[in-house]
């Protein structure tokens, strides 16, 4: 059985080494593209990203289309397969993080370049090289490898790729109840994910859920001189400070109420696999430049990022913050929070809880707005899953090494709503590494993630199709 | 021998009266130069307010020059006096603060308007209407109408105007030092100050030091995706939060070891002064929208604001702060924070004590880069200053109402200078209000302050030539 499949999609693994110049040339199109969703000066961008997208798959083959939404829009892709093969959606989004501090990068994030390390490790270095450009012409270049070679492609294929991952996803659930129908298959491929290191494949089954909170508090009327009313008006970053450190104890973990009564523990069969893993802490941290640990007391560091919830600040503004100094208290200052959650934590009873400990905190005469948040529940998935079992075998073929299963520390929403909505489980298999620089400057993806990527998507097809 | 004096100053009070639309003309010019002196931007309009004051003081009649320093440059000026007459120095400064943020003016900052509000009270609104442009130019438009209607004046007078006053007057020490022998004379007069009300006339007796710091908390190498690394690796934006919300316990009190050794409280006679002024805390926060005080429990508002040591953060950025939500831990995270001085308070020991403050905040593998930092003592004058007293007697002429011998919460860090280089003593008097929004938006002078303010200087030169 095995030794049949190998012959069938050993011209297909060819046909993608041979064409991975044109394949790369293609995903730098797509790089030049600043498709930054939460900036609302780049929409045109967005809409050409997507239009470029729906371009592929019709040369390919797909019946594929740009779907408006109230943000950005959906491309939507459709292609039929054998008789009595599965039906896959695969999901990917073509949006992009903002690129500040933009100082830091060593080439424009716009401006795609590959880059060859000693050693001739190779390297794409763009913004959304692994999130999720990178990742999903990936599937699109398996696709087009299948078809090229065959035909057709081995199961019948649907495509979804959204625009506003990177800002919350606010037109995917409507989208959904729209049609509902037309995206509901067997199983849900996801790539937004990572591999275990630069040589070990993994399979994602569980990720944390996520909350996240924007908003302002609000002192005095204006502006104010600090050597007028200093030490007396409410200094509304005292009172912001204030808020941040009172959410972690000095144990490091989160104060608010009841945070952590949905929290299970690990099993502990996985977490003996997690400590086969041969993962070093020290690496880990030594890699960004930190060498100690600062979450909760007495977890490991695999633990604090797979399987514990966290609260972290992640944008903080109020006063004067250009050059020189400003004697101001100033009438606002706002903090963005984001928590990851686990197990069965409510997304609603942890935001309720975050309002209440920022009122808590608040004078009479001072107020907070919410700006706006956002929350997801965490997924955990089946282990006995069969197609899991079937891309974790192929996956070990192409890269030589058991595949891992593992939990993500980050969010893929998505994964829950189609779960929910959609009824669907989600194989989660991507080709990322940790220190993508994903969400920072100089983004890259590893070339070897883009080929080997690609390889292991035409793999999986034929995999699934049995 | 006040109606002697009177008699002599009728005509020059008068001409001030007359040439107001002049006067109001020449320091809308001097407004509409954009000084900011902390903007390196802004670096040429700063010489160009200079040489304006340059120009206006050469057509009074003062020999006058645009001296030049490692930074902005110094207007000085001198004027003969009567023989036998004190030598005076008077002190102002030309540059202003930033005016961000822009979008909370009612209309562009560099282009004054004259509002009049119903009743007909008038007000000058534009950057530096009050701090300081608007203040200098009384004591210029002074000299003017003396020089006019006498030929002369009645002191010796030198001006000193400086241009890096609002970004921490790094140049002035060292002008002291290569020009102390021409900038020392019997009594500096300093207008950098306020009124007691609008229609209360005060002199300062007593100012706060300032001790102002900016830095930055270090930690991984770059920025961060939260959803890998969020609970294991340190967030600069908690480790500062925790620094900044650690500065003051819960009654109120700043926790810098040793920070209140060297403050003295207020002696009974003027704390008994200052309960008699009628100061109502409610309307002082009332007015910028405030109802409880923020300081220290068990103080009263005027002892927070003006005898007692603040800490005020100004300002505080890390992360991601544009639109949107961006999951990201920052590499770092930085503020501006300022303490205010009393008593004999060391400036250097606060900021050793700070330094220390910050250290103990930090994990081992964090860093702290302290950029600048800046300290002034307190000023306390002596209350049996014989021109003290003529000052007074000559502002409750003017304004009708006993001049208020009041403390200052803000700094004017030129007046323990002109005490520690020259040997001089200042006496403070200006007209600003705390209303005023001087380092916020929309700044406004009265156009009392400033039309009575013209007349007082005029009085005061008169008395202390006597």
């Amino acid at each position: 059985m095995k030794s049949n499949l190998m012959s069938d999609i050993s011209p297909v693994l060819t046909r993608i080494d041979n064409q991975l110049p044109e394949a790369l040339g293609r995903l730098f199109e797509l790089l030049r593209i600043q498709s930054i969703s939460t900036d609302p000066a780049f929409k045109e961008d967005c809409r050409k990203a997507g239009s470029w997208l729906v371009d592929q798959l019709i040369e390919i083959g797909f019946e594929a289309s740009l779907r408006d939404t109230d943000g950005h829009p959906m491309v939507v892709g459709h292609h039929d397969g054998p008789q009595g093969a599965p039906h896959l959606l695969f999901y990917g989004h073509y949006d992009v993080q903002p690129v500040d501090p933009l100082e830091l990068w060593h080439q424009p994030p716009f401006e795609p370049v590959l880059k060859e390390l000693e050693g001739g490790q190779k390297q794409i270095h763009a913004r959304g090289a692994a999130d999720d450009k990178g990742q999903l012409m990936t599937f699109v270049e398996a696709c087009r490898a299948w078809k090229q070679e065959t035909g057709g492609l081995p199961c019948k294929i649907t495509i979804l790729f959204e625009g506003e991952e990177e800002s919350g996803s606010p037109s995917l659930v409507p989208f959904f109840e729209a049609n509902g129908e037309e995206l509901t298959c067997d199983l849900a491929l996801v790539c937004d994910t990572g591999m275990w290191d630069i040589e070990t494949p993994a399979v994602n089954i569980a990720l944390r859920g996520m909350v996240t909170e924007d908003f302002v508090i609000r002192a005095a009327s204006r502006d104010l001189h600090s050597g007028h009313y200093g030490g007396a008006a409410a200094n509304p970053i005292h009172i912001l400070s204030k808020i941040l450190a009172d959410l972690h104890d000095e144990s490091g973990r989160i104060t608010l109420d009841g945070f952590y009564d949905d929290v299970e523990d690990v099993p502990e069969n996985i977490r003996k696999q997690w400590d086969g893993l041969g993962f070093s802490a020290s690496d880990f941290l030594g890699e960004i430049g930190l060498s100690m640990p600062a979450g909760e007391a007495n977890r490991s560091v695999l633990e604090q990022i797979w399987s514990r919830p966290t609260a972290e600040v992640n944008g903080i503004i109020g006063g004067y913050t250009g050059d020189g100094f400003k004697t101001v208290i100033a009438a606002e200052a706002s903090a963005k929070v984001s928590f990851r959650l686990v197990s069965n934590m409510d997304p609603e009873k942890v935001h309720v809880a975050f309002v209440k400990h920022v009122e808590s905190h608040l004078p009479e005469d001072c107020t907070v707005e919410f700006k706006h948040h956002e929350g997801s529940p965490a997924i955990q998935l089946d282990h006995t899953l069969p197609q899991l079992n079937k891309a974790a075998a192929v996956l070990e073929e192409e890269w030589g090494k058991p595949a891992a299963m593992i939990a993500m520390g980050g969010s893929v929403p998505i994964v829950g709503e189609f779960k929910r909505m959609l009824g669907m489980d989600s194989l989660m298999v991507g080709f990322g590494l940790d220190n993508d620089c994903i969400h920072s400057p100089n983004e890259k993806y590893e070339l070897s993630s883009f080929h080997k990527g690609t390889r292991s998507w035409a793999r999986i097809l034929a995999a699934l199709a049995e």
